[in-house]
C-alpha cells in the first residue's frame, strides 16, 4: 500500500508540472469574490449530448449575432439530433452537421452574411501587454480571447483550443452555423477573420479531443459507420432546470482575472526555473466553475 | 451513388478549407527537388510500438546531446518496453514511463544535468519574420521549432504539438529521460527553456492525441488498469532494415521551406477572404514524407 501510493507520488512529481501549475491560479480563484465570476446565461447556453457526456457550449451573440440567433434556432427546431461529427483532424478540428445533405431546415436559415469581425467600439476589452504573432492586440472580452485592431476600429474572436466556429463553403456568406466545429489542436489563427466563430466549449472538450481521427481527406471519416452520432442538441433554457448545469465563468475585466493572467504570464511555483513574462492569448484559461452552494 | 458522392462532395466542401489549404503547400512540396529533403538518421530515430501502431520520433541531439544519448541508452536495453502511458492530459500532455518505479536501469542514467538551452552560435536558423509572444527570435532549425535570444546567445527548442520532452521533479537536474511527454494540445510555451525538449513526432502523433484523457489530477490515470501499454520502444537503427519506416524531413534551410512558410503566411487558395500576412513558429509543418522511388 505505502509502495503503490510512493509510486503514485513520483509518477505525479515527475510530471511536466501542471500540478503546480494549477495549484498557483488555484490560489488566486480561491481567494476571488462572489462577484468575480457571472453564471453562464442559459438563453445562449448549448448541451450538446453524445454518448460519452455533455459538452457545453457557451455562445458570444455580442461577436456574431445573426449566426448565434440562427443557431438557436437550428437547435430549437431539434436540427441536429441524430446527426454526426463527420470530421476529426488531428491538431485541428472536430465537425459536426448534416454529412449526407438530408436534413430539412423548418424554422432557421441555411446561410447567412459573414460576422467575421465587429465594431471594438463598445466592447469590453482586457489587453494583453505581450505581442502575438497574428493581430496587433489581443486580449479578452466577457470570457471569450479576442484581438483588436485600432486602425481600422475592429474585433473578432480568436480561434483558441476549444473555440466553436461555423464551417462554410468558399463564399465568405456560405455559412450560417448548420455545420459548426470546434478547435481540437494548437490555435489555426490563421483563421481568424475568415469564418465566423460562435462561442467556445466551457465544459466537454476532453469528450471530443479524442474522437478517433478520421483516415479521409482533411480527416473526414471515410465511411458513415465511422461517425460520431449527436444525441442531441439544446438549449440550456429549454432543458427543465433540474437537468441543467449550474456553472460559471470568470468574469475578465476583474482585479481577480488580472491576477490570473499575471500568474501565468510569471508562474511563481518553485518548478519553475525560468519565467516567461509573458503568455499568449490562447494560454490563459477562463476559469469556469460550480457555483459555491 | 451519385447522391452519395455529392454529400460527400459537400461534406468536404464545407469545413474549415484544410483541402485547399493542404492543396496550397502541397504545390510547393510536389515542386520540392530530392536535395530539398534529409533521410531520417536511424541512429536518432525511435520506434514506440503501441497495439494502435508505431509513432515515430527524431531525437535532436544537436540540442540535448545528453538526454538524447541517455534516451537512445535506455531504449537500447530496453527499459521501456512493457511500460506504459501513465497520463493523458487535455491540452497539455500525453506522458510514459515507470509508473510503478519499479524498473531497473541497467546501462543508462537516472538523471542528468539539465540542457534547458543552448548556445546559438554554430546552429542553423531560419528565422521568422513574424513577432512571437514568448521569445526575441523563433524560426526553424534543421527540421525543430527553435527560438532563440542574441542577447545571450542561446537558443533552444520550443514547445509545439508534438514535441518532446524529458519530465522532471522541482529539481532542474532531476530529468534524465527515464519519463516523457508529447504535446498533445495548445503549445505550452511557458516550459520552453524550463524542460529538456530531446525532438518530436514525426509519424503518429494520431495515436497519441486521442488516448482517453486521465481523470486524476493533471491527467493521470487513475487506475494502473487505464494505462496505456508500450509494446516497445527501438532505435530505428536496431530495427532489421526491412521493418523500419524509410522517411525524409524537409531541408528547412532551403528556398523551398521558405516557400512553405510563405505559403503559410499568406494563404492563396480562394478559400481565404484575409490573409494573416504573419505566422506563428508552431503553424508551419515540416514536412515529412516517404521517399520517392
Amino acid at each position: 500500500m505505502n509502495r503503490l501510493y510512493l509510486a503514485a507520488v513520483s509518477a505525479l512529481l515527475a510530471t511536466v508540472s501542471s500540478l503546480a501549475d494549477a495549484a498557483a491560479m488555484a490560489d488566486v480563484l480561491a481567494a476571488s469574490k462572489p462577484s468575480d465570476w457571472r453564471p453562464l446565461d442559459p438563453a445562449r447556453t448549448v448541451y450538446l449530448e453524445l454518448s460519452s457526456g455533455r459538452v457545453i457550449i457557451e455562445l458570444a451573440p455580442q461577436f456574431a449575432p445573426n449566426h448565434v440567433a440562427n443557431i438557436l434556432a437550428l437547435v430549437h427546431e431539434g436540427y441536429f439530433d441524430g446527426l454526426a461529427f463527420m470530421r476529426s483532424q488531428d491538431n485541428y478540428v472536430v465537425q459536426w452537421g448534416d454529412a449526407d445533405g438530408k436534413r430539412a431546415i423548418r424554422t432557421a436559415k441555411k446561410t447567412l452574411p459573414a460576422e467575421f469581425a465587429r465594431s471594438a467600439a463598445g466592447l469590453p476589452f482586457t489587453q494583453l501587454p505581450d505581442p502575438d504573432s497574428y493581430a496587433p492586440q489581443v486580449g479578452y472580452s466577457d470570457g471569450f480571447a479576442v484581438a483588436r485592431d485600432s486602425a481600422n476600429g475592429t474585433a473578432w474572436l480568436t480561434h483558441c483550443y476549444g473555440t466553436v466556429g461555423a464551417g462554410r463553403d468558399n463564399d465568405a456568406d456560405s455559412g450560417g452555423g448548420t455545420e459548426l466545429y470546434v478547435v481540437i489542436g494548437h490555435s489555426p489563427r490563421h483563421l481568424d477573420r475568415n469564418v465566423t466563430l460562435v462561442g467556445r466549449v466551457v465544459q466537454g472538450m476532453e469528450l471530443l479531443s479524442v474522437l478517433p481521427r478520421g483516415t479521409g481527406a482533411a480527416g473526414f471519416y471515410e465511411t458513415a459507420q465511422e461517425r460520431v452520432p449527436i444525441r442531441a442538441m439544446r438549449v440550456a433554457a429549454d432543458v427543465p432546470e433540474s437537468e441543467r448545469v449550474p456553472l460559471e465563468v470568470l468574469r475578465t475585466d476583474t482585479p481577480t482575472f488580472a491576477a490570473v493572467v499575471e500568474a501565468r504570464r510569471n508562474r511563481s511555483e518553485e518548478w519553475f526555473k525560468y519565467k516567461a513574462g509573458r503568455v499568449e492569448v490562447c494560454n490563459v484559461p477562463v476559469a469556469v466553475r460550480r457555483p459555491k452552494s
